[in-house]
């Protein structure tokens, strides 16, 4: 009997991947590179378990049981079954690339229990597309890759998380009523209909994922936050270009735009990037420097719900008063449009997590906390 | 003394304008194509009176004085001195192409009262672009055309409004709080950043274009719909991939958009297309037939709010029970949303108008009714 428990990181695009060229293997239609974020504010965390008593291999998923597919695949070539639990430590509420994260930790976790060596992120891909990226610390780069069999399709580090220490990251969770349309299915509907994805993934992306290396590399603020803009509206245009159209960014989400540009173009230099995945919430990235301020201004313009007790979650950090500027305050908007904000900065991959209290399974291979079904 | 009163009607594009090749002269980057709306329900009313007695080019527009500087510009030509008054019947809360219609009324107005013969088309162009396509009735193209001078940048008429007479229209006008991005601005941003935008105007438009024309040649609803509101969403797409973006749906816009999709789905068949200009408001093209329907199904959807006592105004209509689908009614949404709709068609184009108590301007020159300044 074995069991190891680890825990991965979500990862945020700057450029991002909407479009696959081959749904079975989920290889992309287009690079992307994306910023790993600090394990000590979101992750998941996975304990797996490989035991001669199991009778089958389960799966529990934020405390409910699934169907046990992925660990299910090993199962020619293993000898004892095994037990998963998997949970995120931030809620699904964030929507932010849970799953991302979660694939990862699987992933990552059953290489440590069996012993595998080697690029795990060509396995990983294959469960959820980005958790691939989810691999590494620091910026990290998924490339398309062009074989057909997707062997060259792998996300590599590109600067590790020590690289540009003073960058920061805000995540506005905002309050949203709508139905979703799965970012799997807006993302094939994509392909099979907008115009536009294809001058996107052709003509775009290429360009722009060499200038944000080149910005990354230089640390050159303004320049990242111009091409990580640009390419969120980017792919949300080829969302909207899509027949049906899958719309993903809202109202409020708009309005956090808005507030950046303004922000930005108060200060005569890009101070802050947004970018948004396929939901309403807000990443901000931004200098450690800047947070204060930002933080001020935001909760001006944004008003929390007098409810909310802890608006600023993560990293500590003094808020500034708000910038002066009649002109960025259009508003402000009723409170509790963001109903809490993450503080959190760029960090390092998946880890090994030791000690006797850490796993999420107890002795008898059953998960420590169920939420009854 | 010689006084003319002339009305002129509001255009909807099914092919959209967005982006110049010449800012002066106003020339596009791409043909356009628009539904002319009946005068019935909505018009501009310009009256132009030419006396001897003026001393000076006076305009007034919708009640307020402003200056005369389309009417200046003739000075150098005429002998006589122009006082003109214009009106739209409709609220500019509809935020629907007034300034098309209302460029037009004034263009075709001057001609009237100068015996001007020719095309007006490429005067009204220059005035407001859209204006162009409001001087036809039916259905009507707007030629990017390619010399230099603009010259064979003209609108012609397609078909005319007795072509497809079960055509009707549905303005929904939507509650909105957020401060506007002109559609001059955002055009012309969208012309120096968006890069989706050249693909848009370069090899998406041309074809669809000319399946448009085609669609409207077979009075094929199906793929007139289709056509409209991929159209629609590929420039309010390329609106969003400027920098910064030019937002004009909000998420009521968007709801909208999702009831059509949902209910051309549970009939299998595309009944109701969506079109949106530079703004919330929704425009929907459907048949006579499916009108009774789709209104009672867009009132349980979006109820009106219980103090608007006219939600559905212009011509008569009896709503039917809303579909029962279950799928279709996500919601309803909370009363309001939609401040109200106005039904029409498609209509003829400008033309004078006789009596004497039609003008707008009284035997002095004066307009008859003026909000004080």
């Amino acid at each position: 009997m074995s069991m190891v428990t680890c825990i991965a990181p979500v990862n945020i695009a700057v450029i991002k991947y909407w479009g696959k060229r081959n749904e079975e293997l989920i290889l992309p239609l287009n690079d992307s590179i994306s910023a790993t974020l600090s394990t000590e504010q979101m992750h998941a965390k996975t304990t797996v378990m490989v035991s001669s008593n199991f009778t089958k291999d389960k799966l529990w998923l934020n405390g409910k049981k699934r169907a046990a597919e992925a660990a299910g695949q090993q199962s020619e070539f293993v000898k004892y079954r095994v037990h998963v639990c998997s949970e995120n430590n931030f809620p699904t509420a964030a929507g932010l690339a849970s799953s991302a994260a979660g694939y990862a930790c699987l992933v990552y976790s059953l290489a440590k229990a069996y012993g595998v060596e080697g690029d795990l992120t060509s396995i990983a891909r294959q469960g959820s597309g980005s958790a691939c990226r989810s691999l590494d610390g620091g910026f990290v780069r998924w490339r398309m890759g062009s074989k057909a069999d997707g062997k060259d399709s792998i996300a590599e580090q590109l600067f590790d998380e020590d690289h540009w220490p003073e960058m920061r990251v805000l995540i506005l969770v905002v309050n949203d009523a709508r139905k979703k349309v799965s970012s799997t299915s807006g993302m094939q509907l994509s392909v099979e209909t907008s115009d536009l994805l294809k001058h996107r993934v052709e003509n775009v992306v290429p360009q722009r994922t060499k200038d944000m290396i080149e910005a990354l590399k230089q640390k050159d603020f303004h320049k990242f936050a111009e091409l990580t803009i640009k390419d969120s509206n980017s792919f949300h245009a080829c969302a909207l270009d899509t027949y049906p159209p899958a719309v993903y960014m809202n109202d409020t989400s708009h309005a956090i735009a808005d507030f950046v540009h303004r922000y930005n173009k108060s200060k005569g230099v890009n101070k802050v990037a947004y970018t948004f995945d396929a939901g309403p919430n807000a990443c901000l990235f931004l200098l450690e420097a800047d947070v204060p301020e930002v933080l001020g201004s935001l909760e001006l313009v944004f008003p929390p719900h007098p409810k909310e007790k802890s608006f600023v979650r993560g990293l500590p950090v003094r808020r500034l008063p708000a910038m002066q500027d009649a002109e960025l305050f259009q508003g402000p908007h009723e409170s509790g449009r963001i109903k809490y904000v993450i503080h959190t900065k760029v960090g390092s991959g998946p880890r090994l997590v030791k000690g006797s209290d850490v796993h999420l399974l107890n002795d008898e291979g059953l998960p420590k906390n169920v939420i009854p079904q």
